[in-house]
């Protein structure tokens, strides 16, 4: 197994338009906070995911999504958006993710989300092969 | 029982707010939408979720979603909310949703939450009595 | 002219997702509503937006935004969108709202929208005629 | 007049949420970043808005909001959120704001917000002294 880390860590500060009157994050937002995760993972891979829709006229759209959610966020917390790789063919790909509360560490919600590569006109195709490689790189348990 | 329907239907129409720039309904926005369908339901059950809070002092956290998205909402479609309640305890409530689009049927997603009941300090307690057994009434399956 | 009404109104009702930890509507979800108002005075006056977007390849991009909060909406109240044409030229078109609680009429907010008409370039372009006519008879003060 | 910069630079980047089907930022969202540019501009002034909700029991309603739209933002761009104080008085404060690419320094929108300050009940009430006297530090043009 190789000494690289097999995820990307990317911070979030809550606003206080994605807490609700519970006092409390709106539990819709994390989805948008897993979407900053894996854009800052493709990042840390070379890629930029609005390249991969301008050059490579594919998008990467979510079939499936879950979370898990542990302890709440709250207004102005620092969080840290760990992102994984769970699998990558050439037409899923499936990311993990954390929410850990910066300050202590604490994790708030996991989730995972599925994708479909899609072309310009919303069908499926196949992940260009440098983006698979790279993703694969990244897959957990992989040495 | 019973020819009573065992859901709800609630409509929303799509806001432009809500499309991102693939030119379809930006995924979290489904949940948003799950939250329509149970107050919806409870409504039709004679509750008003506000009220729940403020004269019980409960609120009702959501510790789980996921959701399938089986093909995508676009702006101004006018959209089904369809819920169900999954599962109904003292402690714990579980709603499933479908995502239907009014003109033509279409499933477009479905999802399911679960809910645990809390008290004003965000503490886990028991759902009134009366809840329990209007939200049981309308568990599936049962007769 | 004219008994004919000069206004539109629309309806919605707060979302959960919609009020932040003060316990009362985010301000930026005003904005939201107001495009809900115009969408709904256009369908009005029998035109669809996502069909001037399809058809006459055009947008209405917003260049300028106001609003006044009176009152704050709160959680479930059923709100009347209130829309008015305040100026219609082949370039530029200034919508009026109100923001009204419908269970007592009470003004909670009022705002304007400035908008430019733009071809899919978002280069600025002349609105239909077809539009500037319609658009024009809902205009205030016009007899 | 003062070496001291009389705003706080705050910095963002677009999330795919925050587009819409025209391909560019929905314009409510810059609201959102006109609420981190205030509460990054308290911040660099010592205080931390969350604090002034819990210790002193107040709040800071927007009462009103303007923004004109110069240039869109897009996917992925990162922005700065240029802060000033326009004015503070006891019962009133106003903050404006620029939003530029980081890129560039293109300006792509300026607004303003006017703010009451509000205790726990929703009523208006003075802004305690030491936010006075370091606000009005910050106010443009006094020396």
């Amino acid at each position: 197994m190789s000494e690289q880390s097999k995820y990307n860590d990317a911070r979030v500060r809550v606003r206080y338009a994605e807490t609700d009157q519970m006092g409390v994050v709106y539990h819709a937002n994390y989805l948008m906070w897993f979407e900053v995760g894996r854009v800052e993972l493709l990042r840390s891979l070379g890629f930029e995911y609005k390249q991969m829709e301008v050059e490579d006229g594919i998008g990467i759209a979510v079939v499936e999504v879950s979370a898990r959610y542990r302890s709440p966020a709250r207004f102005d917390d620092e969080l840290i958006v760990r992102t994984t790789v769970r699998a990558v063919r050439s037409l899923i790909i499936k990311f993990g993710y954390q929410i850990l509360r910066a300050a202590d560490g604490v994790l708030l919600c996991e989730g995972e989300t599925t994708h479909v590569v899609v072309n310009r006109e919303m069908k499926k195709c196949a992940l260009p092969e440098k983006y698979v490689k790279a993703l694969e790189a990244m897959v957990e348990g992989r040495a």
